[in-house]
């Protein structure tokens, strides 16, 4: 390959569609002849998952919100050092199903904290390893937990509510306005395919080159699966 | 009570005697009638016991330094928050066998990481719970390994070698000159009670107030145990 691959992120709170939008970007991608590597946050390696454990054991209720900060950037560190950093030097394409600004969206927006001190820690963690392209799905916040109802058990970070959701939502909303040159906000209400062509349309803003034959391999390849 | 507490931090490499001086201090404050906590990091809360399990694990040899670094301050922040801060504004004294300044010592000076990154995390972690008085205690290392030497089953961190601990004490003298005011090298060799000596000496100048028979009672209690 020789040059960089292309470092895309996926945000948005969850129940949006986000992953399911990851799922047919790999494929499209992978259709189109590039070599891509889907990973998740928080974990994605060993240490990570370690790390992951602790933040989602309802036991650890005593946890303090900078506690709770620096174990999302400590995993998000070992991935970036282990698997991301690697990855794009050896020219494939990464995707991220979240990055450094759920960190924004969930610790400053959501739970209060200062957002120059959560800066700097998303800073610490991914010394300079910084997406190309984010892409943030917005929907009602109302839709989205009705989607993932019943979905999952419900874990420590799952119990705060409604109110707590909008503050996430409002606060990746202020990310994407905050860096329009990063952070694309992708309208999620819509069928599968409807999002998938405005992200379809994004990744050729920043070069993909990918063909409708491409498109309507990845919508197949996913159907019923993601 | 009504005043913040007295935060004294105790560093220095391994084998130095510091936990010794630590439990000498913490006799030295409860005869002369201060309400003391003494702590260790990493660990002293359920969560941070938790983190140090992940870093003293001899199976994660993949841990990149970053991660490393932010373990540390995660298992940190919680101690501050769930003790160290409560206990100061409650007015007791509070001990803590290392805390930042190993940090500065082990991940920025033997292990090459940026001192302005350690420095940075180092105070998102604390976020201004500072130590007033730290005793760096300061011996050749060879004498230090020499002590320390089958007392413990070795872990990660103890694999690294003799160079390591070479650049460790470089650094606890570069932190002890860079902030002469709060940080004061204490000449560790000789014996425990000549040590302990200087302890109080430094005590005594940032207004512990302690009397001679204190001092022997200490070191009667600590006979045999430490």
């Amino acid at each position: 390959m020789g040059s960089r691959g292309l470092f895309i992120t996926v945000e948005g709170i969850d129940g949006v569609g986000k992953s399911t939008q990851a799922a047919l970007t790999e494929a499209l991608l992978d259709s189109a002849g590039y070599d891509v590597l889907r990973l998740r946050e928080p974990g994605g390696v060993a240490i990570s998952e370690k790390i992951r454990a602790i933040l989602l054991d309802p036991a650890n209720t005593e946890m303090g919100d900078v506690c709770e900060l620096l174990l999302y950037e400590a995993a998000r560190a070992q991935l970036v050092h282990q698997v991301i950093r690697p990855a794009l030097a050896a020219g494939q394409t990464v995707i991220c199903d979240r990055f450094y600004d759920s960190t924004t969206a969930y610790q400053a927006f959501a739970d209060g904290l200062d957002r120059d001190m959560v800066a700097r820690a998303n800073e610490l963690a991914v010394d300079g390893c910084r997406p190309d392209l984010t892409l943030v799905f917005d929907a009602p916040v109302e839709a989205a937990l009705c989607r993932r109802s019943g979905r999952d058990a419900e874990d420590r970070l799952e119990l705060k509510g409604l109110e707590f959701q909008h503050r996430v939502a409002a606060g990746f909303r202020v990310v994407a306005a905050d860096e329009p040159d990063r952070v694309k906000l992708i309208d999620a209400v819509g069928s599968i395919a409807e999002v998938f062509s405005s992200v379809v349309d994004e990744l050729r803003s920043v070069g993909v080159a990918v063909t409708e034959n491409d498109v309507a391999a990845a919508l197949t390849a996913c159907q019923g699966k993601c």
